[in-house]
């Protein structure tokens, strides 16, 4: 930044902007590199050059930093309270609505779509991509709701098909159906995943 | 071919029927491997053991060779018979098994894998994966049933995003389940998507 005092020495500055974006973009490095799994905050931090503690205060937690690196809209931590809360009755209805508000939009979705397209074409991406949504979204989201993980998975491949068929493979009627009508075809669906005790 | 004059070189024989096929079979693996994009005629006629002007002769262009090579293990001539014929009680079972038994071997699977990572990365092939899909494949079925190509369209989304999740993201337990256990899952969504009249 050009207000930076002339008598500072060369290395990072802690709380500076680009301190922020030099971590993500070793993040990037790291989580490329090694996958989610192994990847560590403290490996991240030193990729950055700055103290792994600078890197929890903006980010939190390896989630946080991921969604971050990756330009995720939603983190599990936003999912996952949303889901929970409510009628359990509703929840196919509220899963389905939320990833149709959150894939809306080109600038929200296409990081993820961009994330999905690497790992479909690159063993290491797949990797990185299989270890987050298993470890840090699915089982997480199956484990809180008492619901088998294949049941979740089941849920997540619909959910996946559908983002791909509306917004990549760009498949009509589905590329033009209202929220609504999705939501009337898919929230039975999701709701008999995600709540298998009720009548199956 | 038995017919081939004993004189004969070593080496491929252009103009014979297995060159026409070898040059398939190595277009398959090459266009599974690399996607579209970064296949060329170069490598194919490489893999195959031909001259790239041998392949140029045969397909054209790498669009001809691609088109040539999806010879996919179904064609919708076969699927929808195969739906219509049994009880419609039970054609989301009948769907579910089919699609799990044509994917099951990786022979069979890698040509459509390939056609959907080239459609995922690339419009052009988007497009023909796109225009293949919904009027040779998906509108036939749902006219054919007398059912919304938006029903049909979400199934295929479902099963889309199965073989996705098992297979190329190799989500677990998803890539572990059995026939059986994906059936359970996965007929009843499939049922209630093609056969609308019945209970919602």
């Amino acid at each position: 930044m050009s207000g930076t005092p002339a008598k500072r020495r060369p290395g990072r500055r802690p709380g500076s902007a680009d301190t922020r974006g030099e971590i993500l973009t070793a993040a990037r490095r790291v989580f490329a590199e090694k996958g989610f799994d192994k990847a560590t905050v403290r490996g991240i931090a030193r990729e950055a050059q700055v103290d792994p503690a600078l890197v929890h205060h903006y980010f939190d937690t390896k989630e946080g930093i991921f969604t971050a690196a990756m330009q995720l809209p939603i983190t599990p931590q936003d999912v996952i309270p949303l889901l929970l809360e409510g009628p359990r009755m509703e929840i196919g209805e509220r899963l389905v609505r939320m990833i149709l508000r959150v894939t809306a939009s080109a600038e929200t979705r296409e990081p993820m779509v961009a994330l999905i397209r690497s790992a479909m074409t690159n063993e290491q991406a797949a990797a990185m991509f299989r270890e987050f949504i298993s470890n840090a979204l699915l089982y997480q989201v199956a484990d809180r709701l008492q619901v088998p993980h294949l049941r979740v998975e089941a849920g997540f491949a619909q959910m996946f098909g559908v983002i791909m068929a509306r917004y990549v493979l760009r498949l009509e009627p589905m590329a033009s159906a209202t929220h609504d009508e999705l939501v009337v075809l898919l929230g039975p669906t999701l709701q008999r995943y995600f709540a298998p005790e009720g009548p199956d």
